[in-house]
């Protein structure tokens, strides 16, 4: 099965990423699985307040999940683990292992993405080897306890332009601003709370996923 | 060089724990090189509270200070920082990553010790793998935070009659009970507080290795 790339094709549009606190109580595998039944087809798993040995056994239940629907996984922060369940990629912030490091470890067939918040970090990735790159906090964002100021949408333009990495639009992206997101260049939108916060994920993902393509 | 297995020889009496929250400001190679000074010849990095690229950054300085005083460095929980640091080990507790699992990233030559709070444990521990097992904790300690109840010292008991892995006491190791500690058998003490909190750890560790010594 070939690997999705964030943004390089129309399946790739949204990036759905699990967050348990925001979840409404129910277990990470119910809502990747509504997130995949939804058409989303590329999962982080992102869990900051977990053991390591839970966050295994939940990989294992994504990476399972994920290859029946033959979606792209992708683990945050923790390379072990992303090696150990057989992720497609793993995903690094700024202050985590540097995308070098983490590619002598995962070899050259594992996905590194690395989340940027500026064009010379976006180079950065660029030169370090990154497959693609995070662009954000675009909005401010109660999701992440460690996120850095917004971006704002100035540099979601220049990496419209000039980006040289397939590359995600982050931070705070829900239904009253992804039109705005759309329209300024991002061809694939992380959405959390958005999407995992849902009563309904199914129906909340085809709702946003209907104001993303009406921005066209 | 040999890799030093806690408890194995007398350098290995002591293991030293970094904490950089009880370090009184002091930075962790700074705080490692007094224990090397002082004989200490193994050191594991446990710190909870930092980016995994400052840990990274840390660990490769104490790699380089470790090698130069030929003792053991071992990195506690994070396998792919212990890993791209070349750490002598890696070690885990009940709810981190499984043993087992670790293996498969580290291979055969890379020491795995594992925290145990039972001879249960401590049996399940060999059967997976480990090279070495944590004893405790022994006695109540502020020191971590997730931290089970004391084991007393009749799981000390058992482990020095019955342990067929080295072992290593832990969890409240101080001046007032090293005696007692080592009278039930122990052969290797792990301190936290007790050496890196110390004004002068030179001479602390000195005054922790006469009661040790003349508890024998």
């Amino acid at each position: 099965m070939p690997k999705l790339l964030p943004g390089t094709s129309p399946e790739t549009e949204f990036y759905g990423i699990t967050d348990s606190g925001l979840s409404l109580g129910r277990p990470v595998d119910e809502v990747v699985r509504a997130l995949l039944n939804a058409g989303v087809r590329i999962i982080q798993y992102r869990e900051k307040e977990k053991k390591a040995g839970e966050m295994l056994r939940e990989c294992l239940k994504i990476r399972k999940l994920t290859l029946e629907y033959g979606a792209c996984f992708i683990v945050n922060d923790y390379v072990d683990i992303a090696m150990l369940c057989r992720a497609d990629g793993v995903h690094v912030g700024q202050e985590d292992l540097p995308v070098e490091e983490v590619r002598r470890l995962v070899g050259d067939s594992m996905i590194i993405g690395q989340s940027t918040h500026s064009p010379e970090q976006a180079e950065a990735a660029l030169q370090a080897g990154a497959d693609y790159i995070g662009v954000g906090p675009l909005f401010p964002t109660k999701t992440k306890k460690d996120v850095c100021q917004p971006v704002t949408l100035s540099y979601l333009d220049w990496a419209a332009a000039h980006s040289r990495l397939p590359f995600v639009a982050i931070g705070g992206i829900k239904r009253h601003n992804i039109a705005e997101v759309r329209a300024h260049g991002a061809k694939c939108a992380c959405l959390v709370s958005e999407f995992v916060g849902a009563e309904d994920i199914g129906r909340r993902v085809e709702e946003v996923r209907s104001l993303w393509r009406s921005a066209q």
